[in-house]
């Protein structure tokens, strides 16, 4: 694959295609290749938030009040995160450098910056909790845990393939597997949390985590919007091999996320039942599938089994304000007004 | 040069050298390499803005009004800007793959997307004034102006140099392009636009122009303090020869920027005199060479010729504030509190 050029005098400021095209890569957002990426570049600038805001007074009180089950699961799902979101802030950098639009290269880049924000809310979380050491011990968990290690294995494998051979079939399976670090293997971690709050528990982590969830919506609809463009302008890689290989993908990574679920959830979270979120990681699958153009891989499940996760529907359907959000507040977690978006 | 890795299982998250290190490439920002990083990382962050907060009704409605000469030029310093904040946003993002501690990688990432901020400013401001065709006129401006070519050449080819061969050489003196980019390029344009503001027209753009130089203060500091750690931790570059570089370097991109200056300034616009100009011109080399460990290469200048320039001298000492920013108005821009700073 053509990387794109630092600057290119004789190419169009809209890209001649959303790989191996042509650009001049001065970006002027009223003259870019794809009508969806400026209406998305204001949603991802609306949702900008740091850590600072979140104050962790409350959650420091409580923290020792948690079980030990409960501890043990905060820091790993935190150690977790933390691996996942620095190998994502390289990998986007990386994509960023092989699209031919510099519209979506800034998306890309918009995407990084939020990948560091991401990183910095668990060095901030950790730091209010535990002390240096203990610190320093969860950010290497990802080096001993084997649960943990084979599940990101999974994924550094398929972004290394990208990585180190360029070509548009290695590219589109690691968006692929993008898919699935952000769409799928944050949820059932980000269902401990939201089970946290809705017992009044943790509520700073968890809002930071809500953050954190609600970019990643956006997230995998860029790569969703990538996935299905760079299909559509290379016909020869939309293929029954390359559906079939999204589909067994998600499977695979879905028997992971459950394993994973299993290991820092199973029976010994109050609240959380494994079987129903063993259904919440293959309704979570099967919507990610949909939105690259995939049957669902688990057809028998129709909804929701998690009815009470707080969802931000307006940010999946674009509706997020700037202003107002800035001020919005974890305040209404119920069992009664879960709807059927995350 | 070495490529950071995507994970280093063997590595300790806070790196063993500024390039050619090991990382394990997760970021745990109270385990980093160089105690600077985390404050300019919240530095930078604090200093947050997007164009949609500024509202360019005024600055519209005055549009008519200003001279022709003023116009061309507005228009002018426009079309340079994005094209230098286009591939800057480029360049910073492949510095970034050889920055071994991720927390710099991280730094450059948040430094990218600051540009593509910028870069949206522009497209924000032009399609509030001109109509599409114009718009997409100036944006090609860069493509054409036989002056704005060979400026923008002398960056492109010091970048484009790193880009093909990544040597520590290549890569400090593309560190030098750099802060003569950020630090220098912009400045005569920022000061026509400062004019502008303290005869009360177009204090919208103006505006966005402050924010973009208090962002490319911070910038300049972080190239500066890689430029300086590198030729630390790397004493073969430590030489008499790197230090001619930049002398050499600053002065030929001061003929350049006061030959840009005399285009788009010379003596057609009321309120700058273009010996002051050139003199503020020398100043800016002087205090971006004093910052790279160098000796001031006009040392006749001994002080800002424009006093008038409204300075934001609490982002250079790194007294910023998040939230008294965020409602920062251009008020007080007069002919008495002119400080020493920009
Ligand atoms: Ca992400
Ligand atoms: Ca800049």
């Amino acid at each position: 694959m053509k990387e794109r050029k630092l600057y290119d005098i004789n190419a169009p400021n809209a890209s001649t295609g959303i790989i191996n095209g042509e650009s001049s890569n001065v970006l002027n957002w009223d003259d870019v290749r794809f009508n969806w990426a400026y209406p998305m570049y204001k949603n991802m600038l609306a949702n900008f938030w740091t850590p600072f805001e979140i104050n962790m007074s409350n959650d420091r009180k409580q923290w020792p009040e948690l079980s030990s089950d409960e501890q043990e699961t905060f820091k790993k799902i935190i150690g977790l995160l933390a691996f996942l979101d620095s190998i994502q802030t390289d990998y986007s950098s990386k994509v960023a450098d092989y699209l031919t639009d510099s519209s979506l290269a800034a998306l890309m880049q918009v995407l990084s910056f939020q990948e560091v924000v991401h990183n910095q809310s668990y060095s901030y979380v950790l730091s209010s909790l535990v002390d240096k050491h203990e610190q320093d011990q969860i950010f290497e968990y990802w080096k001993h845990d084997e649960i943990l290690l084979e599940r990101n294995n999974f994924i550094a494998e398929g972004y290394e393939r990208f990585v180190e051979e360029k070509t548009p079939q290695a590219f589109i399976e690691s968006v692929v597997y993008d898919v699935v670090l952000e769409g799928l293997f944050f949820y059932a971690g980000f269902a401990f949390f939201y089970n946290l709050a809705r017992n009044q528990k943790m509520v700073s982590t968890s809002t930071m985590i809500n953050y954190i969830n609600r970019d990643e919506l956006i997230h995998v609809n860029l790569f969703a919007h990538i996935f299905k463009e760079t299909l559509n302008e290379n016909p020869e890689l939309d293929t029954k091999e390359n559906m079939q290989f999204v589909t067994d993908t998600f499977k695979k990574a879905v028997d992971l996320e459950v394993k994973w679920g299993q290991h820092i959830i199973g029976n010994k979270i109050d609240g959380i039942n494994m079987n129903e979120l063993e259904d919440y990681i293959k309704y979570t699958a099967n919507k990610r599938c949909k939105l690259l153009g995939v049957d669902a891989p688990y057809p028998e499940i129709k909804g929701n089994p998690l009815k009470w996760i707080k969802a931000y529907k307006e940010v999946d359907e674009g509706k997020s304000d700037f202003f107002e959000q800035k001020s919005r507040q974890y305040t209404k977690v119920s069992d009664t007004n879960g709807f059927d978006e995350l």
